[in-house]
This record gives structure tokens, sequence and C-alpha cells, in this order.
């Protein structure tokens, strides 16, 4: 469980350091990267997603509670060699992916502090935190994130469930292509932690002109997600 | 004929979801990737490939009838390990080549669904389709996806007509060459189910604003691809 | 020496109608990639590499004759696994380069051709085909030259000079880097075959609107990349 | 000690040659990349990264104080195969490193030279040399490089510490999601020699129109990647 823990705390705060970083210098002012746009973002989080898993390869860097379930609904009997699927492990993930996507946005806060400090518009201080749709409508964007995240699961249950030395490079390029394709309505949270964790530290930290923290949207990129990564799981079992 | 038939479908499913994701995503209004660019375009198509290569991985995945084709018209004894090359299994590639990128092309659709409801431009609507000459010529808008198909599958007999670990990303990486390289006139179908599927999906969907289907084009995207596969194939003979 | 001119030839052609497509797309008019930008070229160029070297192994795919010229005063006893250095091989290979380079070139301009039609700036025209400098100053154009393919031909040595499975993919990043960094002043010819190849077609196609082929700056892309080229073989003996 | 010399100059030279350039090519007026923003200048200097390992693998490619720094304080007992961790060779690596950034930066001035001559802007001259923060905070730029740079390190030692065939693409990849991610603020140097080495080299060049090499400013991108480098070395020792 302690391994668990702190693997993939690890690797989920590299990952939301790397990708709240990435759209922090796209979208705030006077970074070196502002207005780098979409494509940039894209690498971002891909690479992020490398970096992640590279840091939690010993618990099979799932990064990502729609992983962990996808898994767990798959043929897949553990989650990584040597972790057996049980409440207590399933759950042990669950935390650690938000406490490591939570630490990881303050990371990522602390790394552009003068720029958020310079910020005045809320709605992009929360867009470097938590995704949020361009067209806001609810059911619409709960599809885009289930399709997305379906994407995301099923194409990471093709690799095989364990990293190997392309695993990284493969996770990473996949991200890339669903931003690139899948990412346009609603900013591919795709991942419950990596948008609560950081919706979380958006409430809690001290950020000048911040404003609400959007909770009203907050549960479609979570549900999202979990619908499409268990749905993949299911679909897999049923394609082989 | 079974495993063909799913795998196939699943896999150009894959294609035209992420392909048709990416051109939504670069050119209808309001998404976060508006403006995003012929390069993002460009990896967005070459990893939709990479995806479904892994998910069609069974079955050699041709995701193209051209690569069929190719095969057919090459060296290659099998179109994968295991399946013959018979009038059968061809027609089924075809078949579920096409089937697989109508649905990806309706996946697509549903994932950007407010969008596509704001969108008032007929031409922008059917552009995340299906491909359109920028300055229409048919004689030389099939010179360019003959030329342009007869390097996706020659290279791809290059590199041997099965997939490796490395496979998926050295045909992503030609794909997203070929956008980049000779895209510019026709948009690079080089696929004709790629083409064909979505064009039936816009004709079929009851989208908003939608206007015709350019069917007066649309054997172009066919025939030259289809052309541009089979001399590959022949020519790779002659070249060993 | 049939083999080595089928091949390098072949091999040269796919380099040059790749790269010079990607540049067309960039800049001739009315193309889907209009105003793509470098970091697309750099892209269409490296991966223009990418497919020459798949289609040219079976010869060590050189492609450029300041490979050819870099790898014969380095340590290497061969040019590739059972290709001898005599001087028949190595005219052979300079000649199959600049034959595919220019029959590539040929290609490119037939995959464009209703955009050259149109286009009417004799500079723009003659850029799709050869290398400029954006400041004519054929002393430090040829150091960059130097400069840049000295970085490509002792980098290629590192890697080994045959093609392993990740060859191609270092080669196209290779050359993708150098177009990013050292190709701001001249466009980054590197390759004297890959210059005036395209040039002499340029000179004999029947192009509406073009211009002169620069026929005075033409000696600077292949002296350049020969004595990079030349300096990075020497070096990398001393280096070892 | 003679081979760490040659080595880590010969690759770090590389590295600021192709990262120098990168940046010249981006932000100099007349070049073929200028405006090329700020994904090319990451992919610059990531790739700039990859030929250098390549270069210098023989010495385990460290091409960074920051590295050799994590390295001594992790648990990796050699800096490279056959190469022991002692004062001497720490001290050599330091020295090549330097060395190396210096010569490299001589030669990106050289390959950019006419474009540096008309180049009016003193700021624009330094920043293709060094780094300079967007928004000028000592402490939180320190802050920034720190994060930075423990990021490179930790997920190298991650990676292994010495590179394999797939490790200089590793390492290209992570500069390249650090600039894009981390880079906002003072554009990532995460390499004290990287930044001092071209800093000399402003400082000593004849370059038309140069203003001061900021010295007061030099200190933070020395210091906060030895700081984030050694954090990382002792990280790593815990999270074992």
């Amino acid at each position: 469980m302690g391994t668990i823990l702190l693997s993939e705390i690890a690797g989920t705060a590299m990952l939301t350091l790397m990708g709240g970083g990435v759209v922090a210098n796209a979208i705030l002012g006077k970074t070196k990267g502002n207005g780098g746009g979409w494509l940039m973002i894209n690498f971002g989080w891909g690479l992020a997603v490398f970096a992640g898993v590279w840091v939690a390869f010993k618990t099979g860097a799932h990064l990502n509670p729609a992983v962990t379930l996808g898994l767990l609904f798959s043929e897949a009997t553990e989650y990584a060699p040597g972790i057996p699927m049980t409440v207590g492990t399933t759950l042990t993930y669950f935390l650690a992916e938000l406490i490591g996507a939570f630490l990881g946005a303050v990371l990522a806060w602390l790394a552009y502090k003068t720029h958020y400090d310079q910020e005045t518009d809320p709605g992009t201080i929360l867009g470097t935190f938590s995704t949020g749709p361009e067209i806001r409508s609810k059911g619409w964007n709960l599809v885009t994130e289930i399709i997305a995240t379906f994407v995301l699961v099923f194409v990471i249950i093709m690799f095989g469930n364990t990293p190997n030395e392309l695993g990284p490079l493969s996770v990473a390029l996949l991200v890339l292509a669903i931003g690139a394709s899948l990412g346009g309505p609603t900013g591919y949270a795709i991942n419950p932690a990596r948008d609560l964790g950081p919706r979380l530290a958006h409430a809690i930290l001290p950020i000048r002109n911040k404003g609400g923290s959007d909770w009203g949207y907050s549960w479609v990129p979570v549900a999202g997600p979990l619908i499409g990564g268990a749905l993949a799981g299911v679909a897999s079992i049923v394609y082989f």
C-alpha cells in the first residue's frame, strides 16, 4: 500500500505539475510560451504523462482513476506485477492519484507564481488548473469525455497494462493525440484526478484574483472519464 | 472473417474518430484547438493511425483499402499472420474498413456535437468529414492522391507488412509526413474508406446547416488511393 | 552498382518529393498547409529522410553526397554491408543521389501542379526547389552550411553508419533538429544532391512564372555540405 | 580525464550550438524560422540534447553540472561505466561542460553571423545566448529553476543513468517537455553550463550592438539548477 501511495502520488504530481505548467505557459500573461497554441499544450500534457509514467513505473503508472477502473473491469488480473486487484488497492490508487494531482497543481502554481500574481482574469486562472467546456452543455460534455477516455483506456489496454521500454512513449503519444483530436470541446480531462485534484488546489490556494472553482461543472470530468474507462475495460473483454 | 470484420471495423473507426476529431477541433468554431494549424492536423491524423494500428493489430491493421490492395499486388503472401489472400478476405477487409470509417465519423460528430450545432458554413462541416481539393482539377487532384498513396503503401511495404513494436510509430510518422508534405492540394485522403465512409455519414446524419456531400468529387479520393496503392504493390516487386 | 543506383535513386527521390512537397505546401498559395510555419517544414524534411531511409536501407541510405564523403573520410570500411569504398561505388552513390533528387523534385512539382500554375512569384517557386540565403553573403552562408552539415554527418557517424530499427527515426529527428537550429540563415541544404538536383529540375521544367535558378549561389549548398561532411569524417577519426 | 574532457566538451558544444541556434532562428531578424514560436524552440533544445547525448555517450553524456551533481547525490556509484565518482572526475565534468557550452555558443554565433550583424536590440542578442526571466523576481525565478531541474534530474535518474538505445530520445523528449511546461517564467536554463558558458561567450565576443551580459541575474540559472539537481539526487535515494 505504501508503495502504491508513494509511487502514484509522485507520478501523478509529475503529471499535473507539467500539464498544469504547459497551460500556464500558454495562457498566462508574459510567459515565454504565451500564445503557444493547442499543439504545444498537447505536447506538454502528452509528455507530462511520459515523465509521470517513468516516475511511477513500479506500480504500473496508472496516474488516473479511469485507468485503474478500466483495468479492474478488463481481463487483467493485477494492477501491476505483484499488485492484486482488491478493494484496498483500488481505493489506494484512487487516493494516491488524487493527492498527487493536488500536489502537482500546487507546484505548478509555485513555478508560475509571479505570472499568477499579475493575472487578472479568473477564467484564465481556473483554466490552468482544471478543464472547462467551450460550449457548456453538461450532457454533451459528458459524451465527449466518455468517448475520449474510452479511447485512452481501450488503447492502453491494447498496449498491455504494464509499461515496457516503449510504453511511456506510446502512452504519451496517445494522450497527445487525444488532446489534438478530441480535446476541442471540453479540454480533455480524461482523468478524474487530473481535474479534481487541481480544482481542490484552486479552491484552497491563496491565488490573487481567482474566482470560483466552477464546482457546478466539476462532476462532468469525474463521471465522464470513470464511465469511459469502465466501458473500455468491459469492451476489451468482448473485443478479445 | 469475423475477426477481420471486428478488428478492422474497430481500428478504422478509431482512425476516423480521431482524424475527423482533429479537423473538427481545428476548424469548427469555439473549440480549444480552433486555428491550431496544419501541423496539428497532421499530428492528429498520424497518431489516429497509431491508435488504430494498436486496436487492429490482430489483422495487420490495414485500416485502408489502398493498403489491402497494395499488399495484394505485392509479394506478400498473406494479409496478416494466418490470414490468406482470397477474394473473400479482400472484400471483408474492404467492407470492414468502410463500415469502421463510417462509424468513426459518427462518433467524431457526437464528440463535437455542440460545435457542429453552432456551425453555419456547410463547407467547413463537410471538411471535417471528407477531403476536398483547394484547387478543383480532378485530373491533377487524382495525380496528387496517386503520388501520396504510392508513398504511403510503398514505404509501409518497406517496413514489412506486419506491425512490430516500433511499427505503429513508424506508420504514424509516415502519415504525419505525407500530410505535411503532400497533403496541401487535396487534404490527403490516401485511403478510400477514410474518405467515403465519413462522406456517407455526412450524407445520412441530421447535421444542422450541412450542405451537399460533394459526390461529384467523391470518386477521386477513392480511385486515386486505389491506383496509388496498387502501383506501390507492383513497384515493390520490381524494386526488390 | 545497379543496386546502389536503384536504391539511392529511389530513396533520394522520396527525400526530395516529400521535402520539396512540404515547402510547396507551406509557401505556395491556396494549399491546406499555407503559412504552416518553419516547424512544419522541419517535420516534413525530417520525416522525408525517415521515409527515404526505409526505401534505401539496402545500400545504407546515404541519400546525400556529404554523408557518402563523410563515411569515406571516416574509419568506416564500407558504405553499407557488402558495399566496398571504391572510386566506382563513390561516384555511383553521387550520381544516384543527384538523379534521385532531380526525380523527386519533378514528382513534387506534379503533386502541386495546380498550385504552381497559379503562383506568380518566381522567388517562391524557386524556394520550393532549392535553398537560398535570407541574407546573401556567400562566405558566411558557406560557414553556416559547413557547420550544419558537420553536425549532420558527425552525429550520423556516432549512430553507426548502418541503419538499425531505431536508425531511421534518429536520423529523422537529427534532420528536424538541424532545420530548427541551424536552418535559419540558408535553409539548410546540408546535402549537395538535395539542392542541385531540384535546381536542375527547376531549370528544365516548364514552370509558369519561374525566374532564374540562381546559379550564382548554387555552388554554396554543394561546397558547404561536402566540406562539412568531409570534416566530420576526419573529426570522427580524431574523436574516437 | 582526457576522455571526459573531450567527450563532454564535444557533447555540450553540440548542445549549445543547436540550442543557441534555435533561439537565434526564432528571434533574430530575417531568419527562415523567425517567429517560429515556443514549441519550435522546445523541439530545438530537446533535440539538441538528443544530438549531444549521442556525441558524449562514452562518458554518460551528462552535458550538465546539475546532472553530474544529481548523480553524485544519488545511489549511482559511477558517472558512467568505468568512470568513478571522485573530486577529480566531478570537477572535470564541470569544467568540460562549461568549456563545451562556451564553444557551442561561439559556433552558433558564427552560424548566424550575418543575422547578429543586423540585429539592433541588445536584449534579443543576449536572449540567444543566455536565459532571462520574463518577470524579474530572483527568489521566484530561483524556485522555477529548482523545480524544473528537479524534474529533469529526477526523471533522468528514473531512466537509469547510462544511455541505452532509447535513452537519447527519452532525454530529448523530457527536455522538450520541461521547456513547454516549466520554461515559461525563466526560459529553462536547467543547466548551469548551458547558461554560464554562453553568457561568457556573449561577454567576450565582438558582437555588434550587444549590451551588458546581465551578470546580476547570472547566479540564478547556476544556483537553481545545482540545487534542483542535488535535491533530485537525494530524493531518488528516499524514493527507491
